[in-house]
């Protein structure tokens, strides 16, 4: 299988932790977000949603969108799975997974930090305290949903799931950023125990071929 | 089953197509979203993300996210599916889905456009195009992938699946926000396609308790 992937981005991040946890090796293709490359039209023919990760598999099809892509690697590796069996405990790694990825990171990703500051010209602080809002606001509902839900080392159990895949590189973008995390505990908690893991550490964005591109 | 809903979320929307194609009802509580009913005390006991929808089944478990709540819903209630069995199809199913779900929705949502509007000051007309931009950026996205991919009725067969489920409400913000959507062509052929089913009518915004409210 071969991974198109920026190594800052942090949806791509998610599925490096997945194909790691699952053991899975891949051929790493690196698409430089900031230079534009996933516009290219070379890169539009293998993903006509021109974003970033693609995973071919072995077939030769090409699957965008981290939570679909972490799905069908479910479906094709089961083991460890990364979807809890039980249906309440994968519905609520899900749903931490989808806060994650609907109501927090779309709204700081690179397209629209660009928008604000090339379209809307933003001031530099205006820009980071659009960032940090949305950090603030989202990792508080994570925080709650875990304070309520979670349990054990990872966000359900003593075991990761897509929820794990997805709340790391979105605190390893606060912290990058310099948000104040401090105030979400069990989030930070989870996250500091995910980075004590080889897998974690393996897809983290200074191990990929393109780090600092 | 209760659903906490908004007539005029677009994730609400995707949530009651989905029940509405699995054939079940629902006890339907609205949550102003313009008058700020998320954000109190009361409902945030049963919602500590504090957003809509949030689906409470019938042992008391409250659920979140919009694709979480589908999921579980086809866990509890298989037919008919919403996922396809076949994993690649499913794959594109979740594609298009997320593409929606992460790539397009959460930019324009309310919260956001609350913020470019309060904290920004910015113009109507800066509004707008905003708006547009990601309505055009993102359904070019979704138009190349279902002319890649897509066939039959809806976005994948003849039968509808988790991507019509957040098709439909997309396209019907798009319409409400008078974006020009003629590009789109086999998006609006499955919109249209998807308007003139019972499931899809019923689930409407004007088909809601709390319409207009």
């Amino acid at each position: 299988m071969q991974l198109y992937s920026f190594y800052n981005s942090s949806t791509s991040y998610r599925v490096r932790i997945a194909l790691a946890l699952k053991g899975l090796s891949v051929d790493y293709q690196g698409v430089n977000l900031r230079a534009g490359e996933q516009r290219q039209n070379d890169y539009r023919a293998l993903n006509p949603a021109a974003g970033v990760p693609l995973l071919v598999d072995d077939e030769g099809n090409g699957l965008g969108q981290s939570l679909a892509i972490i799905d069908y690697l479910e479906a094709l590796h089961p083991e460890p799975p990364l979807l809890p069996a039980e249906p309440l405990l994968r519905a609520r790694a899900l749903e931490l997974a989808n806060l994650i990825a609907c109501d927090i990171h779309p709204v700081n990703n690179l397209r629209v930090r660009n928008y604000l500051a090339n379209e809307l010209s933003l001031s530099e602080d205006q820009q980071e305290r659009w960032y940090r809002h949305w950090i603030a606001e989202g990792l508080a509902a994570a925080e709650a949903l875990l304070v309520r839900h979670g349990f054990g080392d990872y966000c359900f159990g003593d075991a990761p799931t897509v929820a794990d895949c997805c709340l790391v590189p979105q605190v390893a973008n606060g912290i990058r950023m310099n948000c104040d995390l401090t105030p979400y505990s069990r989030v930070m908690a989870v996250y500091q125990h995910c980075q004590r893991q080889p897998a974690f550490q393996q897809a983290a964005p200074d191990q990929q071929p393109d780090f600092a591109s």
